[in-house]
């Protein structure tokens, strides 16, 4: 029986991170581990479940390289404008509402956003198979 | 509200991962979307829950750049030994189990392995904070 549990990025400044997840998505902090050369912030929705999981390297000043290959984070929504102007507010730089119909009916109405270090965020407004 | 519904990768051979995940770890698929230039795979554990989304682009031959930002997806599972062996026999090549105690006090017991594309899967054992 395996259950997936979190997903870890690193960042490069706690609090910024974890202020924007607050303010962004409503996130909370749910744990937080410190050791000597790092951090572990562990965030979640806040009736719990899965988690995102923040490491912060203390001696890292440099950012990371994002690669190409990871994607994004996806959080479901019930207002998909007010969270977009949430996000905005957050200081997420949100792009335009996509209503993604590449055959006429609708796959998925969403938005993406980056966090602090440049991690997208796909927000999907709730409905169809996102629930 | 916000749920956190999934985590996005970019994979190169849709059928490699898929398999991967499945016999690696008992993920299932939830759902394929198949566009023009790109298929969507969810998996997710056989009760569902929060996704794994694979990304296939596929036009993309050359392996994604994995960067050092993106850590890795987590699992829970009851049984570190027996995942072990399961990883093992799926091609996962399951680095050593670990039994993190910096201070004394177990941490987490978990191992770290590499999916197809190179990226890292923590598998911990259930117990602390992990449940």
């Amino acid at each position: 029986m395996t259950k997936l549990a979190h997903s870890m990025i690193r960042v490069l400044n706690e609090a910024t991170s974890v202020d924007f997840y607050k303010s962004a998505f409503g996130l909370v902090v749910a744990d937080r581990l410190d050791f000597d050369g790092f951090t572990l912030i562990y965030m979640t929705a806040p009736e719990g479940g899965f988690e995102l999981e923040l490491t912060v390297n203390k001696d890292r000043t440099t950012p990371y390289d994002l690669g190409d290959g990871y994607g994004h984070l996806a959080v479901v929504v019930e207002d998909l404008e007010a969270a977009h102007a949430q996000v905005e507010a957050a200081g997420g730089a949100p792009r335009d509402i996509v209503d993604f119909r590449p055959a006429g009916d609708r796959v998925a109405r969403f938005f993406f956003a980056a966090d602090p270090d440049g991690y997208q965020i796909e927000v999907i407004e709730k409905g169809g198979r996102f629930t």
